[in-house]
């Protein structure tokens, strides 16, 4: 199947996913229900579900079992996202084009709809490894990765270093181990809950952690790039804006045009980890691509 | 074995446990741990992990087994305390005798470590069913127990209620509601999660939800009782803060003497939904008094 329409007919099963997780209904706690909508139904790319599927793929072709595992990811993101951007953190009014979720609900909702989506997440997946869709050891391990990757020792603790340890960041290394924590860690735990949902062997599962590793990063330089050469529209956001704050990035420490090869050299590798999947894994390195090629 | 020995044995070991899940150590993400230990360390009366650990006991004894998911509760108990305790939602500067989370570390970290918490919980739990000393499906039951019990239909609904629709409390009815969810949720999965990991049978299972609602209800009264009768001694807080802040509670629309006796009706109806476990429940039956009886 052609790339685009692989992917936009899995984002179409994505959202009509996520909008059947949280139903909204007149309980007296309605508002949750309507906050972390906002936010979860906002669009977006949807790449770690594409990722934990592409990889699920490669493996098994019954695309409903992996389906709440997948946009349990999207949870994750997003509920990181409506923390992130509270006043007390980067304190970012817009998200996506819209109002960030405390712009629109306020403080104390966005802080309540974003424990709902982290916990949503779990309820999510718990509830799908009872349906024993997928082999029960299989499903726990999945979530336990998926946990592990988005907890103090992945994508919170990557936030910590990010909001507190920013100026401790003094040589690369430090930059990319802030890197493969905040967003690195639930790159990779898509790709590899996807392959143990799918029953991959440990051979399988490190060349897929090897895709995972590159793309994260890949994508993560891109985003720097694109703070520098883009625009408002393919940002959502004000181009520059790391610069206006400060901020360090990769390309505090290498060229504009090192970066741009490393993301190409960074791709290509990610491709090449592929290789023993064969032409089964042609969604997977057209997702490498497409991510961090994202100015056209 | 005497109550009080039987519990201050459960504590210890629960201080034990908790002391081991979340190790300091100098990453540069080492300021969460030291946020999330802080208030995970700071006392309390662990009453959710000896719930479950009581129901558990009812059908088991290897504590140890239980003791992972014991835990998770405690956690999930704490990070909804930091969380609630932030200035966008009730701006307390104290809990349990110590500056709150967020007066000590400041907003953002307060807000990520009741984030890491939330999601430590359910890290915790995860590897403890794929360590397999619980029947893995029981273990699985009992973790998407847990989750509903903490999500938008469960504790952070409550917190929804109370911080949203306060002023919609027209009854006693709609408070019990609140409070089900609120209090309520997570002492009741303490206990059906205890006896999911025990392996209770249907029958069993509706009998101990029986205890944990009226406990549940019984506790969330005689909390409102100690606001109007205790002291700073007892609550760790000033007496009399809900009148001062025009809080709807039990008090709004009964009588103290009545409140009161409601909290010994429903102790003893607790009580007597263990019936059939006969003396192995002695256990849960002191807790239930212990937990209602709080001024002493």
């Amino acid at each position: 199947m052609n790339f685009k329409i692989w992917m936009n007919k899995k984002i179409n099963k994505v959202e009509e996913y996520l909008k059947s997780v949280v139903k909204e209904n007149e309980n007296p706690q309605k508002l949750i229900y309507e906050a972390m909508n906002y936010s979860l139904l906002s669009g977006g790319k949807r790449l770690r579900p594409l990722l934990l599927l592409g990889a699920y793929e490669l493996f098994q072709n019954n695309e409903d079992a992996a389906m709440p595992f997948a946009c349990a990811m999207e949870m994750i993101h997003t509920y990181s996202l409506i923390h992130d951007d509270l006043p007390a953190m980067d304190n970012d009014d817009y998200r996506r084009g819209r109002l960030s979720n405390h712009k629109r609900f306020g403080e104390a909702a966005a802080i309540l709809a974003g424990d709902g989506l982290l916990n949503k997440a779990f309820e999510t997946g718990l509830e799908a490894a009872l349906e024993h869709k997928i082999n029960i050891e299989s499903a726990l391990k999945a979530l336990a990765e998926i946990a592990g990757s988005s907890g103090s020792d992945g994508m919170i603790g990557g936030q910590v270093v990010d909001m507190f340890g920013h100026d401790k960041i003094s040589s690369l290394e430090d930059l990319k181990y802030m890197y493969s924590l905040k967003t690195g860690a639930i790159i990779k735990s898509s790709v590899t809950a996807g392959a143990l949902l799918g029953g991959a062997d440990e051979k399988e599962l490190r060349a897929l952690e090897s895709y995972a590793e590159k793309i994260g990063l890949a994508f993560q330089i891109e985003d720097d790039i694109l703070d520098v050469t883009g625009t408002l529209e393919k940002l959502g956001k004000a181009a520059g804006s790391d610069a206006a704050n400060d901020k360090i990035t990769y390309l505090t420490f290498v060229s504009i045009e090192e970066a741009q090869s490393t993301v190409i050299k960074l791709t290509e590798e990610a491709i090449e980890s592929l290789d023993a999947f064969g032409e089964k894994a042609a969604h997977l390195a057209e997702l490498a691509r497409y991510l961090t090629n994202r100015d056209h």
